[in-house]
């Protein structure tokens, strides 16, 4: 018997009849003699509908005020699939957020879990309910209620696997599992079995989006082995067929761990470059710069600064795409005056590749051989970033598909990797 | 400077248009310097959906679960309503019924109020809040979500004004105020400035349905002045003259009150008639006969039983009349081998009405005087039943409309009270 966490998102909940087939999914686990806690979103299109009431009321909401009607949508979907557990003969009880109690700071619409007191809900699984949980929500130390923000029920769902100490965290959604690539770009993307930790945080800060990044951190700092896998197959189908599908997150060097230098190309077409070329090179003007864009919390991600000539050097940074023309109004306003020349470069027009894989801790030359594939290409390469386990470049927008299947290609994800055959 | 509890039902928080018309109204109150406790139900139609999704699901929904998802209806309310005030640059507090805390028992969907904790209200009036609270819902101390069931949001607001010995608790409705009897009926009807808690009461039992019962009852408990009125009037309408619409429910003689003997007319169609005839007149039988009813669980209203007569007797009283057929098959069952002769008559066209008057107390003759007017128009009366400050009497349902207006000329209802000129 093993304590088994699962994540229903919305897509999963939305529809009665829907509901009744993650009941019937979740009776199978109970049958199969474990204990299962579940996590569950609003039912799809449900927060939409929420946060648009609101904005009719308030333009910009209350925070506070927000979190009161948005984490309904939650509240509504554990009360169903309750029912929809107990019109099959199953034991099951709800519980919002509050209820659990799912502690959290009081940071409305954006808040992050504390604690969670999870000896409520062991005392009804020992009772032989199923317990369903309200995910993306909680309450702060004086009882208000807050939500974690979007996608954050994969966070909650996390959150109490650590707490229960479970043996596994299931994060039911509408792929069946973590691919090499997007399949949509890349036919030949191919689902990963297992995946590092270190892996799937680096994929999902660069744009792949089946992981909420705080519930992958949330997975690592408590290592809670967590498997992405499908709600859209026959509910019935055995166990353990369903126990070994998807993709395994892990945190040990695993010896199933594929023995690949590359495991996965992300990318993204949300960022864009600015370049203040031939700033004087002295100290602080990184700070000048990046500091008075940092005070209009716009976020930066990656920064090149050229080595100087003449005591002039160029300074390059990228923002997200929508943050572009405020970015660059700060820089009018704060910064222009101590240029001497050369005014503001921006370009909208590029995309962010990223080769990842743990493997690149121990083999030297990915770099090198990323921008031999993309010069055979004939695709320029603008901008470089590097991590321990990462290798990230901008290039023109136009030459993205084109360089993720050629660095797809040779890096052989297209193949099953070899220990795995 | 008062403390005022203000209870907006569905329709008056019906859409984004309405609930910004609430937030002026309240507005207006906390500008002529009072302290406003909002209490507000779900937005029209919502409760209704969420249960429509619940019976999708069960066919007879798990009473907790049907609380957790009925329950957030009014969270929905009031999140938005706060942000209505916020919008127009008031400071508001929302609260769900767990948070206030409203400790209900742990009936679910029927829930009875047994405590509520002041002191965060308190707190947030002080600091210049208008506090808008969840109606119909509190949480049994587990913290279990409960409702009060329908209407329930009348109760939330008399026990929160009791709770917090607020000044005056305005239920505000989409009717005026409180009629001598249903102006459908009667055009002449006239809405009363002032009505005693026992009138009050026994309309509401009989009927009329502008208050639930329950929250009468606390209203009479506590002794809170009770208030309704209109929310569809203009939401600027000067306070003064705001606070002195509607009907008010007094506890004390008031001087205002109106001295007059029959204070209003209620009726129902809503009962059925069970005639048992020549029973045998022997000690039990009455126990015999209503003992079987309730174990059925059906309500018994009137009850009759005529002299004897040759050791037999006539037995009669009244259901609802949608459980008539349940009653006879019950009676068939338990009671018929018991019986001697006779059989079981019913009849369900009847309809009940009732002259309520606390001047009844100290002026004998109402009834003589109700039976001579239904005389001189031809109306047999098959039932009576009297209280302290209550005349029924059921009649051929189609005699019902000529018999409320007979009754209500006669004892003077059209005319304004001499005390009120």
């Amino acid at each position: 018997m093993a304590l088994i966490v699962q994540k229903y998102g919305g897509t999963s909940v939305g529809s009665v009849e829907r509901i009744k087939n993650v009941a019937r999914r979740i009776a199978k686990w109970q049958n199969a003699g474990h204990q299962v806690v579940v996590v569950v979103s609003a039912m799809s299109g449900e927060t939409n509908r929420l946060i648009g009431l609101a904005k009719e009321i308030q333009k910009n909401p209350d925070p506070r005020e927000l979190d009161v009607v948005a984490s309904t949508g939650e509240q509504v979907t554990i009360g169903l699939l309750s029912m929809a557990l107990k019109a099959i003969g199953k034991k099951a009880k709800s519980y919002t957020g509050p209820q659990v109690r799912v502690l959290t700071d009081s940071a409305y619409t954006k808040a992050r879990i504390r604690e969670i007191d999870a000896h409520r809900i062991r005392n009804d699984l020992e009772e032989g309910n199923a317990v369903i949980v309200a995910g993306f929500q909680g309450c702060d130390e004086d009882g208000n209620i807050t939500t974690l923000g979007r996608g954050g029920s994969d966070t909650s769902a996390v959150a109490l696997a650590a707490a229960l100490k479970a043996d596994e965290c299931l994060i039911f959604t509408d792929v069946d599992g973590i691919y090499t690539t997007d399949p949509r770009v890349v036919s030949d993307a191919r689902r990963m079995d297992v995946v590092a930790f270190e892996e799937i945080l680096e994929m999902a800060s660069l744009g792949s989006k089946v992981l909420q990044i705080r519930s992958v951190e949330f997975a690592g700092k408590y290592k809670v082995p967590t498997r992405v896998l499908s709600s859209l197959t026959d509910p019935d189908i055995p166990v353990e067929q369903e126990a070994n599908s998807g993709t395994l997150i892990t945190f040990e060097e695993d010896p199933k761990m594929e023995k690949v230098v590359v495991s996965g190309i992300a990318f993204s077409r949300d960022e864009a470059k600015i370049t203040l070329p031939h700033v004087p090179d002295i100290p602080g003007i990184a700070y000048k710069i990046l500091g008075s864009i940092a005070e209009a919390n716009i976020e930066v991600d990656m920064i090149v600064q050229n080595a100087a000539k003449n005591g002039l050097t160029d300074f390059s940074f990228t923002v997200n795409r929508n943050e572009l023309d405020k970015a660059i109004a700060v820089i009018e306003k704060e910064v222009s005056p101590y240029l001497e020349e050369g005014g503001i470069l921006s370009d909208a027009s590029i995309a962010k590749i990223s080769c990842v894989g743990i493997g690149m801790r121990s083999h030297a030359g990915v770099a090198a051989k990323m921008f031999k594939i993309l010069a055979e290409e004939n695709i320029n390469i603008k901008m470089i970033s590097t991590s321990e386990i990462r290798t990230s470049i901008i290039v023109d927008e136009k030459y993205m598909e084109l360089a993720v299947r050629a660095l797809h290609k040779a890096f052989g994800l297209d193949k099953a990797p070899s220990s795995m055959e």
